[in-house]
């Protein structure tokens, strides 16, 4: 079993970096979103969508086990989404988003996200190409979470703490939360957000103007 | 792979079965919590323990990739529970419970809870040898969770709504989220409950209860 996952492991990190080739070309910023279900990965993703649009492209590839709910959600603010249902699968892998990519009209430089499958577990392994894996956790979830799945927190390069505008009604340490995540992972970028509200947007766009940047010398520069 | 995953779950069955045996041997009315993590599954068994505890033994099983948190907020209950930790694995199996179930002193007649790994996809395919599965949705989540992750919540038998007592203060429609689940799974008995003030509790609890009697009748037939 193990020689077979580290099969499949491969493989897909083979995919992955065709799809990274591809982005880095086409100077595109991939974002790859993970997440427990109903973590809000989507008002997040549609709050962003409407700061960013009217500055630079934005791509979406949506992954759910059924339904196009969520492209649907994405389409609506204008932008184009990709949806990917997975059946039975638990996770996105690079080969999806590899057909996902040729099949879509990329711009050049732009952003990409890439909204996974709700799963707190399985999507850590899956390299699909991305710059960065941003992990979301809302504060209904619980402190515990980074420490309970680790392979996720250690796999993203940046948390987002959701739903900050229920705090007010749980139970829900903000700084125990945060110490947890960066136990598993010290460099963990953090972002205090609700994507209802919008509280903590402006932090979270400039990283990502800031990462879009970056790319854009680096591809000059190489 | 279809081949290898059939060969999986075969063989997961027939462990299945060996607990199945055994836990009707000793009348214990079997139940297999799943859900998202962050759910609220350790508050809901925790509560649902302190209401059966004094009548009846109880006896649980923890499943999570990391830490033993949950084992010991049981176990503090009063209640024997063992903590399986599955690291890279993204559910429970019937072979890890079957040890679990030699590990542990069963008592005659009495409660399992299974609390298996939060995660909404992979534990849909694993019959660990429960009487039921038992689905838990936080109404932080969203309504569209069971048409997104069907398997789930058409292998459950029991829908949990948790958190009812944060509906005044998130986006949530109540009849919505239940048709949703009920068009994947017309049978699922339906409850909602709050484990943070005990809404809804009575019914969860006789529920429980006619399914120990039950099963005491029909061992004593049998």
């Amino acid at each position: 079993m193990v020689a077979i996952e580290q099969n499949i492991l491969a493989k897909n990190d083979g995919y992955a970096e065709q799809n990274r080739a591809l982005l880095r070309e086409r100077r595109i910023f991939a974002l790859n979103l993970v997440s427990s279900p109903g973590s809000g990965k989507t008002t997040l993703l549609v709050r962003t969508i409407e700061a960013l649009r009217s500055r630079c492209p934005v791509t979406v590839i949506e992954g759910d086990q059924q339904t196009a709910n969520d492209a649907e959600r994405i389409r609506a603010t204008g932008v184009p989404a990709l949806q990917i249902n997975t059946g039975k699968g638990c996770h996105l892998d690079a080969h999806m988003v590899g057909a996902a990519l040729r099949e879509m009209k990329l711009p050049q430089q732009g952003f990409l996200f890439i909204e996974n499958v709700g799963n707190l577990v399985c999507p850590a392994a899956f390299d699909l190409g991305e710059a960065h894996k941003v992990a979301i956790l809302s504060v209904t979830e619980g402190e515990d979470k980074p420490l309970k799945y680790p392979d996720m927190f250690l796999a993203a390069d940046v948390m987002l703490l959701n739903k900050c505008d229920l705090l007010p009604y749980v139970r829900f340490d903000v700084e125990l939360a945060v110490a947890n995540a960066l136990r598993v992972n010290p460099t963990l970028a953090v972002f205090q957000v609700s994507a209802e509200t919008g509280q903590g947007f402006d932090d979270w766009l400039a990283w990502l103007d800031s990462g879009l940047a970056a790319l854009a010398l680096t591809a000059a520069s190489g």
